[in-house]
C-alpha cells in the first residue's frame, strides 16, 4: 500500500522533502512503488534525477498548497487543488494507504477528517505525539485537534492511544493515565471525573488513574490522555524549555552533550529529527510532521506510516471501541 | 513587620526549617524580632540554642498541623490549632505582616483566603510562580489556586502579576502574555477571547497578546496569565522534564553541568533551592514553599516575603485593580 506525501507542506517544501524522499529511495528503505508524491511534477522529477534516483515514484501534479498560516477551512474552500486535499483524495480512493503531511496542521486534520471520515465509533480525531520517558516511548493525546472535548472523546483517546501503544511502541498492556492536577479520582473538572469513571468501569484496561504533570516523563503511563488545549500547551512548553536548556548549555560551553540529552527525550516529537504526530481516529493513516521538517524527517515519517499500516492500528482501534461501547 | 513561619509545614518540618531559621539569624540576614515562629515551642527553642542562636524569635506554640495529603477544608475544621491557621491568625491580627508556608498548598490558600480576606477589588487569589527565561525572571499565574476561572479572574491575574513583576523582578513595564494554543486574538476558548479583549482594551498595559507554550521561556512575556489547571500542569511538566533531563544526563556521565543548567532555569521554582510561590490577591503577603523544602529554602523564602512587604506589592495591586475597574 502506497504512502501519499504532500510535497508542498512545511517551510522547506518541496526541495528538502524531495531530498528526503531521494534518501529513502537511494538507501533502499523504500521502493518507488511504495510512494505517491503530490506536488510540482516537473520540478520534483528533475530534482530526483539530479539526486540519483533511478525510478521515480508516481507524482500527482499540483502547484497549489494551503500555507502554514492560512485558515484551514478557508484554504480548503478556495484551493480545491491544494496538495493536502489531493493527498487525502488519493487515500480516500485507495490509491494510497496513508499520508505524510508536513504542512498546516489544522488543514491536515480538517482535510483528513472530512475527506477520509472517521473510523466506526470514533466521534473526534486526536493528535497522538510520541515522546520518550523513563519507560521508553509513550504517547500523549490529544495534542491540539480537540481543545474542548466531551468525556467520550477523552475515553476514546485512551482506547486509541492504547491500541497505538501496543502496535507501535510494543507495550503489550499499556498503562493509561489521565492528566490531572491531583491524584485522587475526585480531582479536576466534572469532565475529568466523568472520564475517570469511564476508564475505571473498564476493568480490562490498565488504567492507572490520574497522572500529574511531573509524572509525564517518569514512565508511569504509556498513554497520557488530555484535552487538545492542555496537550498542545504541554508539548510546546516542553519543546520551548528543551530549547532553552540547550541555549543555556551553549552559553555555559557544553552545547553538544546538552543537545544530545534533550534530543534524546524529545527525539520523536522533535520533528526536525524524526517522525511526527499521528492523527488517530480518521479512516486512514495520517502522519502530521512539523512545519520545520527538513530532509531528515522524511524517512522516519514514512517508516511510522508504513509500520502503522502494517500493524493494522486502525483495525485495532475499531475493535477496542466496539468492545468498550458501553462506556462510550 | 514580622514574618510568621509555619514550622510544621512540609516533609522535613520542623527540624530542617529550624536549621534554615538558625542560618538566616546566624548569618545576620534577619534578626530575631523580624520572625514569628509557629510550632512546637520547646523543641524549636532547644534546637535553636544547639544551632548557636543567641536570641530566639518569638514562638507561638502548637503541635498540630494539616498534613500534606489532608483535605484543606476538613483539616481546617477539625484542627483549629493547626500551625497554618495560627500563622494566618497572627497575620490577620497584625502580629505579622507576612507568612511563609511550606506545607499543604490547598490549606495555605484556603486558610489565607478565609483568614486574611481578599484585597479590595480581587475576586479570587492566584498562585504566582517565578521562573527564569531568556529575559530574566518572569511570573506565571495562576499555578493551581483557581482551575476554572472567570474572565475577570484572569484579567486580574494579569494586573496582579504585572504589579508583582515591577516590584519584585524589576521589569518597569512588564509584558503581559495570555497563554493560548495560537497567536491570533480569535484563538482559544470564548473565555480566553474575552480575556484577550479585556487586556486589549487597557492601552496602558503592555499586553503582547497570546503566547504559545514554546514561548514560555523565550523571554517574550514577563507575566504569563493562565488558568490554574493549565498553570499547574505546565509547571509540573517542566519540573518533571527537568528532572528527567538531569537523570539522562547522569546516565550519560555529565551530571553536574546538566543539573546546573536545569537548576538555573527552574531555580526559583525549584523550592528546594530558593523561595516559593506567591499567593497574590489575599490581604497579606503569603509565600507557599514546596513540601520538599529543606533548610536552604528558608532564607530565600523569608527574603521574598520581606521584599514583597517592603515594596508594597499589595498596595500596587489594589491601585492597579482600581485603575482598571472598567474592564473587570
Amino acid at each position: 500500500m502506497r504512502i501519499a506525501v504532500d510535497m508542498l507542506g512545511g517551510d522547506y517544501a518541496p526541495d528538502e522533502l524531495v531530498k528526503g524522499v531521494s534518501q529513502a529511495l537511494n538507501d533502499g528503505h523504500f521502493v518507488a512503488d511504495e510512494l505517491l508524491l503530490v506536488g510540482p511534477k516537473d520540478r520534483i522529477e528533475s530534482q530526483l534525477v539530479q539526486l540519483g534516483v533511478d525510478i521515480a515514484p508516481e507524482i500527482i501534479h499540483t502547484d497549489t498548497f494551503i500555507g502554514g498560516h492560512e485558515k484551514p477551512i478557508e484554504g480548503m474552500r478556495s484551493k480545491p487543488e491544494a496538495s493536502i486535499l489531493q493527498a487525502v483524495a488519493a487515500c480516500r480512493d485507495g490509491r494510497a494507504g496513508g499520508i505524510v503531511a508536513f504542512g498546516n496542521t489544522g488543514a491536515a486534520v480538517a482535510a483528513s477528517t472530512i475527506g477520509l471520515g472517521l473510523l466506526p465509533g470514533v466521534r473526534r480525531p486526536g493528535i497522538a505525539v510520541t515522546l520518550i520517558g523513563a519507560n521508553g516511548k509513550f504517547v500523549l493525546l490529544d495534542a491540539g485537534a480537540n481543545p474542548s472535548p466531551k468525556p467520550e472523546h477523552l475515553f476514546h483517546y485512551g482506547l486509541m492511544g492504547a491500541a497505538f501503544s501496543r502496535d507501535m511502541h510494543g507495550h503489550s498492556n499499556p498503562a493509561i493515565g489521565l492528566m490531572n492536577i491531583g491524584g485522587e479520582a475526585s480531582k479536576g473538572s466534572p469532565l475529568l471525573q466523568d472520564v475517570h469513571q469511564r476508564f475505571s468501569q473498564s476493568p480490562d484496561l490498565n488504567f492507572i488513574g490520574n497522572v500529574e504533570g511531573n509524572e509525564l516523563f517518569s514512565g508511569a503511563a504509556d498513554v497520557l490522555v488530555t484535552d487538545g488545549f492542555v496537550g498542545n500547551m504541554v508539548l510546546k512548553v516542553v519543546e520551548g524549555f528543551g530549547e532553552r536548556v540547550i541555549q543555556v548549555g551553549r552559553e555555559e560551553g557544553f552545547d553538544a552533550q546538552m543537545k544530545g540529552v534533550v534530543r534524546k527525550l524529545l527525539g520523536v516529537s522533535d520533528f526536525s529529527e524524526a517522525g511526527g504526530a499521528n492523527l488517530l481516529g480518521v479512516n486512514g493513516v495520517v502522519l502530521i510532521g512539523h512545519g520545520r521538517s527538513k530532509a531528515s524527517s522524511v524517512l522516519p515519517a514514512l517508516e511510522v506510516v508504513r509500520a502503522d499500516i502494517r500493524a493494522g492500528v486502525n483495525q485495532h482501534i475499531v475493535e477496542s471501541l466496539q468492545a468498550h461501547a458501553q462506556n462510550s
